[in-house]
């Protein structure tokens, strides 16, 4: 790992800048996956799942026996592992729901918002070596607590037409409404326009690769809204002089580990603590399951050394880091001037680890910079906010003149009419 | 207008049908736009505005000489009309500020969130006949009191480069940092990109025609943020039979006079109501200045009898309207079933003029069904919420275990390695 000692402000973009990525430009693929799916229906995913997936199926749907058997077939610890994330996933999740607010914005004026469920929510999970079960917990917990009604889960078979068990009994236990055994464009293009068997949602969230997160694009050019634009997952850990290296490199190798193109990005304000730091990744990394791919994403982070707490905070901001972890003693000098994160991990016993799966917050979390306008997925991403108003015949008078005044300087005279008459009939 | 008598659902579809858009691919010379503001920046930004404006303007920035004689020309009466609106939509917007709630979701585990504003935001507003200066009040208060630091507005400027004053106006008073005599494509590949004079900025909001829309569409591919896709404004009206006929038709055709393809649909419960409200509307039709537009929108429009009130509300949740007007006496029957509406009036004296200018709600609503998943603009759009958590050596303790196990079953070695060291170092 490169180690950039007190880089100039205008050298930062150089080290905050994200891995290139692939400039592929997969539309054609994918509107052609979409058009034959919105044509032809079960017909098309068939072939797909044939052409993609190797696997020859003539029903989609995962049966109550698939799911059963796969609750069988998981241990008891790990399913009492599952139980404690749901809780605090729930526990944290269900603190967001807002009871409504009536605001006397004038007198007889009241207004006020609340909260309703998006009634038909999507959720795709990829396969692949790892099952990503905890994702199911992440986006189908929230949207029960939504109210959200139905709540499709799409997931790749393997070759034999199976899905990992552990991610069907995460879904039955979380309330997931129908699991496909759909991946790829297929799965996103049925969920948009709907199929003779899957049913179309309004807004479809998961992670995915180049095909899945394109396709997830172009649903939402087909009236589809998404859970937020994808890139490579990344994280940014400062650590001051009191900060175990052991600790730091397990956290930066903990996201290393994701893909090659993970990005991590180490600040500390000694030299001594990054030369610890790169030594204990080095030794760490040797002896990791999945350490081709942590090796290379280890190639595109940084190690910087930044004396000065104000410019390392400035240093976040401008990175607007995924996940943040703040091992140093002093946080409070950083939390409120953190402007642009996902999600921030305080001191030394909060990995990011501790999110990726039980503390209860979220971890589908917006990447490459886009902190500085998405949130992360909570329970605004399965609801909507509909604003009431109700004046009554105080609140017109109070207001009314107002609104004449400012329809007729707009030249909508009709606006003004429907207040005018009003006025006039309290007059009688 | 026609009127349709208890229509059975499976005709609900033809009813509750958007007027077809038309489908002029602008993607070749919206991307042709960017790609010169891109690479020219100001001198692109030149030549369209001369070529689409007829305006030759040598700075683009309006001054502060400018908008002092904008304030002088204004009458004090649209002064106080305005003071009064800022103050309602303050009173409101400022009431979804949410402080943070820490919550402990197991033993030594706290979790928490925290609204944080989006530093940079553009506001774009439409020239033309009607200078929008009420939707100024709509994004720029939000976006000052969610404490974004640069508020950037483009509107474009008529041929001899001039802006209507009351936009210049209510532009400083919410407190915009810079105004700019920009209009069409360039205006959002300028705040898209940034040029020499104007900034570029992270989310953009704000109406305008199939061209903006378009190009704020290709913005999102450039990787900022948009308020939320855009369609021609609509209005569903349910009245019972003591709702005053004059009354709804006056909220129809306010709605209808936005544009040719405006679509008002209204409910009744008797047949006598639709026939006295179709009656009041061609009777206030005739009189209204903008009655072409209000002309074509009407014919668009939908006259419909549904008598039973469960049926009503399916019938609303299926059209989801961007405004609701429930015109009605037993307005409890409704309220908690309204699932999908962007903004809703409730009772004779709440037309949706209150909620366009003055009543404290926001007018910037999710038109052509996108009710289903979008919320209108809210304190939401112009922050994001940051996830903050701190483990304990109590709280890694109580949530380690579960945190080995599931990254074990992802197969996610580092991760599990991150909790190891910590829950290890705590042994000895």
């Amino acid at each position: 790992m490169q180690i950039t000692k007190n880089p100039p402000r205008e050298n930062w973009n150089s080290l905050t800048d994200r891995p290139v990525k692939e400039a592929n430009d997969l539309t054609t693929i994918i509107k052609e996956v979409f058009d034959n799916v919105n044509e032809q229906g079960d017909k098309a995913l068939k072939e797909y799942t044939l052409k993609f997936d190797k696997a020859n199926l003539s029903n989609f749907k995962v049966s109550q026996d698939e799911i059963n058997a796969a609750s069988t077939s998981l241990s008891l610890e790990l399913k009492e592992a599952i139980a404690l994330a749901k809780n605090n996933i729930e526990v944290f999740h269900s603190a967001q729901l807002t009871q409504k607010k009536v605001i006397e914005t004038a007198p007889g004026v009241s207004c006020w918002q609340e909260m309703r469920p998006i009634e038909k929510v999507g959720l795709y999970i990829p396969g692949g070596t790892a099952p990503l079960f905890s994702t199911i917990l992440m986006l189908g917990i929230p949207s029960k607590l939504a109210g959200c009604k139905e709540i499709v889960l799409c997931t790749p078979p393997n070759a034999k037409g199976e899905v990992n068990p552990a991610i069907l009994y995460a879904a039955q236990l979380v309330g997931v409404t129908n699991i496909f055994k759909l991946g790829g464009v297929q799965a996103i293009a049925a969920l948009t326009y709907g199929t003779e068997s899957v049913p179309n949602v309004y807004k479809i969230f998961g992670p995915g690769n180049q095909f899945v997160t394109g396709a997830k694009q172009y649903a939402l050019t087909q009236g589809v809204a998404i859970d937020m634009p994808a890139g490579p997952s990344e994280l940014m850990v400062v650590a001051d002089q009191l900060a175990d290296p052991a600790f730091v490199a397990s956290d930066l190798l903990s996201q290393a580990e994701h893909g090659h193109d993970s990005q991590v990005i180490c600040v500390a304000n000694t030299i001594e603590s990054l030369v610890a730091i790169e030594a204990e990744v080095t030794a760490q990394l040797a002896v990791l399951p999945r350490r081709d791919m942590a090796t290379s994403a280890i190639a595109n982070s940084q190690l910087v050394l930044i004396e000065n707490t104000m410019d390392q905070i400035d240093f976040i901001n401008e990175y607007a880091p995924e996940h943040l972890i703040l091992n140093v003693q002093n946080e409070n000098l950083y939390l409120d001037r953190i402007v642009n994160s996902g999600s921030v991990f305080i001191g030394p016993y909060t990995p990011e680890s501790a999110g990726d799966y039980a503390s209860g917050t979220n971890h589908t979390l917006p990447t490459n910079a886009y902190a500085r306008m998405y949130s992360g997925v909570n329970m605004d991403a399965f609801t909507k906010k509909i604003t009431f108003q109700k004046l009554s015949k105080e609140g017109i008078e109070s207001i009314g003149s107002a609104i004449e005044l400012m329809a007729e300087a707009e030249g909508l005279q009709a606006h003004k009419n429907a207040v005018t008459l009003r006025l006039e009939s309290l007059k009688k």
